[in-house]
């Protein structure tokens, strides 16, 4: 996302340590702690500006939702907008290191909402759905744990659908051009709105993992 | 495909026995003497006016092509095209008999081009490719055999690749926009040649079945 850097981030991200998580590899294991009650846990991975995961927060308040982002000044956008929303927090880490965060199964549910395509193929590794990402996934998912996915790069989308049916994960809904005759509300992020607006094709899969 | 009738058409196909196959139930598990040799037998489901098949049974000699179409008015046009390639027959059956024309594993090849997408959900066993003809074509299909399928019907082709991932074949090659950015040559179907004109989005997959 671009995005004009923020300055002094270092001290104004400060200001949200009860929002964004500074040191999440001690809560892992432990997040039911943080969130103080036993609801399940869904993390977005790449929450950008964080429009998706706070509208989904105040929608589902016996949710806890988890966003991660690796850009600092972009997490600061996302904080200013998650303030007093107890079922909502941020966390500032590569995606890679999400094992270190999170305990095997402490996740019943993942999104993935247009992530960077990495269209050359010797950037492969560094795709959302590749299968080191799709390895930490499943560690960190519960059984029968969801992974939700949009996308609006045709590529990366047909990729990460032959990922997923490698791993024989089920296809519980696909949608091959989601906003086409979309009758109901979708919680959209600030991406898909500006996409949706130019006629842009959305995909969508949602796939349940095996156990 | 819409088509006026054509008149005296019982008639008139009469001339083409030797590219129409009249009987072709008596031909399962014989069609390699139908062709005089033991190439690859290459099978079109709903051949349309024959376009398709018959550009690529002219490119291709080393294989026998059959196209498979259930209209006697539409035959026709395909056999009007179809006069003297030693490598092309047709025959004029519903798709629910190909097992009383073919022996198990006699097929290598199969194309689904722009199949009905039967969207009503009471219509789904029309569908070719709903469970029962897979489980038709799995069965006259050599092991590791070969489907292709295109369409332009965004809900068809997604409950196709729904349908193909159930059965866990492998996906060999997903396209989701087929004509975008393609520079090598592709034999078209009548209808993909109009698509293609308008812009229309064509989806493709080809997968191969398990052993």
């Amino acid at each position: 996302m671009r995005l004009r850097k923020v300055k002094n981030i270092e001290e104004k991200i400060k200001q949200f340590a009860d929002i964004i998580i500074f040191e999440p590899q001690l809560q892992k294991g432990k997040w039911r702690k943080v969130f103080a009650n036993d609801n399940p846990i869904h993390l977005e991975i790449g929450t950008g500006k964080g429009n998706f995961i706070v509208a989904n927060a105040i929608k589902d308040p016996n949710i806890n939702f988890i966003g991660c982002e690796v850009s600092r000044s972009i997490i600061y956008k996302a904080a200013l907008k998650a303030q007093n929303i107890a079922n909502l927090r941020l966390i500032n880490i590569d995606a890679s290191f999400l094992q270190d965060v999170f305990e095997e199964e402490e996740i019943s549910h993942l999104y993935l909402n247009f992530s960077d395509p990495w269209p050359k193929a010797r950037h492969e590794k560094r795709r959302l759905t590749s299968p080191k990402f799709l390895d930490i996934y499943q560690n960190l998912l519960k059984k029968q744990g969801i992974i939700e996915l949009k996308s609006d790069d045709q590529h990366f989308f047909e990729y990460s659908l032959v990922k997923f049916h490698e791993r024989n994960w089920d296809f519980l809904e696909l949608n091959l051009d989601l906003h086409k005759e979309q009758t109901a509300e979708i919680i959209t992020t600030e991406y898909e709105e500006k996409f949706k607006e130019i006629g842009k094709t959305i995909y969508y899969i949602k796939v349940r993992i095996k156990e």
